[in-house]
């Protein structure tokens, strides 16, 4: 087929000009007779790509200058184990509020370093809703706090920064970065896998206030520390450049589109169009999920009948809509509308949707 | 210009075929509508192209069952630090034997979990020799001996595995790794960044003997713990999906050109014609490797005037030959010929060299 709208929930649709870039420059990166994945990381070239990304990037979030970047490797889960072991001290007291499953899994990357309080937890209401500021059971010599602004299967959004008082804040911006403007100040320490918002999977970005890099830590190995990928430039080994490049593409397409005050807008009518469909759909689709605390990004819903479940991802597709349902551990239907995915894709989405119950309601 | 001939020490040269093909599919894999990198990593799909990898990889170097595969981020530095958290009980001896630059970084990853003993040190000879095996000093308690197989750098390769004894061989494999046959049921555990001989960068090979994973090990996150990464089948969390697509594609058309036996004999032809270029310039060039410890995949040499290095590179690019540049460790110059370097690029570098001496000696 063409290209379809694909609703996967990352690795997730990447901006067809992107693509088309990278598709054209491949065999050949700017006439030096070799691709940018042929090219060594030391390199002139690369080292340009590397430096301009991190530049659009700052542009593009807005990164105050006393916050250092890093791209890496690991994705964001890599990011959860190192997080305790660059910033805490052997069994110190880190606080974790957790609303779906990858604020979850999380603990399972930091147990083994430190004394995890889970400050709130959402698992008890079945990840429907954040659970109150004022019933978080915070510590005051915690490291840090550690919450997930997006949770992609659960669809659970936080719209406002928590405040925590004067314990750093860090926080899983995976599948929300670059999705609307965010005061970067308020944060310790911003990181995410790049695969649904900022491109392809396979590298990840840590964004941290630069002073939280002098506290030492646990007994690590250098490709385990943070301050040695910063003095190294994110090359402490070999980058992935290949992905790293693409990154670079889609923060340019991304600049070029109107930065993340225009992505704002367009998520917001994304996410209005498809929450309407559900919610005027009398019970023949179902979201979960406290209005309050909707995810803008991934919207998980339920048929009324799941038996109509195969029918609906077969039509689908046929109508040139892929990667609709929901992750395993929920179950039903799930469309994730990232910053990449065109306003175009989610109306037909809705005209499918209202189409489909008409037929089957 | 056109592709050029890529000397590139990883990320290095990929088998043109392998990259038109990638370029075909990168809009659209397979007529899915979207491209592999961005498919979920849990769809049918991209879970074909992984089981695929495997057991093409797994045909390719002759990796017997009783033997497990993982696909991994973090290069082959991150799999240094892991192998001590993974196979070493808290301060316990382990092996190194040093052959290059890249054998004693690898001390910086263990040295934080482990009592590290240098069993040989190839450092004081200006590592262009390997230590004689009746010179390591190897202990009898010691959890692993560690070497590494190729030293991309010094251009120093083991052309036999050592023996060690009862206590398992680990070695680094990530520059020879398929560059001739190799019995892999000597070792416990070999390990790679693909960006060599396997594939593209952002992805690493690791082949472990089964057995060795039931060590208890050190207190570790999940994510840096092999046990959990084979029970997800490498995709504990998102794996760098098009990256291992691409080496993927690299291992079918390893096999398609005669797998590792072919390229055995073709890598001897490439190496042989240009130390041979270099042993009869009459000092022109020079290479200070011993005979017998030369790399059949990295050549460095040197100019006997380096301030013909400048005019040489500038030359060689003209003549459709780049990334010619040696290691700044070391300087000089560095011919990298991995399985991806086509027999025509070398003998083209080959009558460019005794060109350059002709027109400079």
């Amino acid at each position: 087929m063409s290209r379809a709208f694909n609703f996967a929930a990352g690795p997730a649709t990447l901006p067809e000009p992107v693509l088309r870039q990278a598709q054209e420059e491949l065999m050949d990166w700017h006439g030096v007779g070799a691709s940018i994945v042929e090219l060594s990381h030391r390199g002139p070239e690369f080292m340009e790509v590397a430096a301009q990304a991190e530049a659009d990037l700052r542009r593009l979030v807005s990164i105050p200058d006393d916050y250092a970047v890093l791209f890496l490797q690991g994705g964001a889960t890599a990011q959860q184990a190192l997080m305790a072991l660059n910033f805490t001290s052997p069994g110190q007291r880190v606080d974790y509020v957790v609303t779906g499953h990858w604020g979850k899994t999380a603990l399972k990357q930091v147990r083994p370093y430190c004394d995890v309080n889970v400050a709130a937890d959402g698992e008890p209401g079945g990840f429907r809703d954040i659970p109150g500021r004022e019933t978080w059971k915070l510590s005051p010599d915690a490291a840090y706090v550690h919450y997930t602004a997006n949770e992609t299967i659960h669809g659970v959004e936080f719209h406002d920064i928590p405040d925590v008082g004067e314990v750093p804040l860090f926080a899983d911006f995976s599948s929300s970065i670059a999705s609307e403007p965010l005061d970067v100040s308020r944060f310790g320490l911003i990181y995410g896998g790049a695969q649904k918002n900022l491109g392809p999977v396979g590298v990840a970005v840590v964004i941290v206030r630069r002073d939280l890099l002098e506290r030492a830590g646990q007994p690590r190995a250098e490709i385990l520390d943070y301050r040695a990928h910063l003095k190294g430039d994110s090359m402490l080994n070999t980058p992935p450049t290949w992905n790293w490049y693409l990154a670079g593409l889609v923060f340019k397409w991304m600049l070029a589109e109107g930065g993340v005050e225009e992505f704002a807008r367009r998520n917001a009518r994304k996410a209005g169009l498809l929450y309407d469909v559900i919610d005027h759909s009398g019970g023949f689709y179902r979201n979960d999920v406290a209005v309050a605390a909707r995810s803008r990004m991934n919207i998980p819903f339920f048929l009324h009948d799941p038996s109509l479940d195969a029918a609906f991802l077969e039509r689908a597709a046929q109508n040139g809509m892929i990667s609709l349902k929901g992750h395993r551990v929920l179950g039903g239907m799930r469309a994730s509308i990232y910053n990449a995915m065109p306003e175009a894709g989610v109306q037909a989405l809705a005209t499918f949707m209202r189409d489909f119950q008409q037929r089957n309601g």
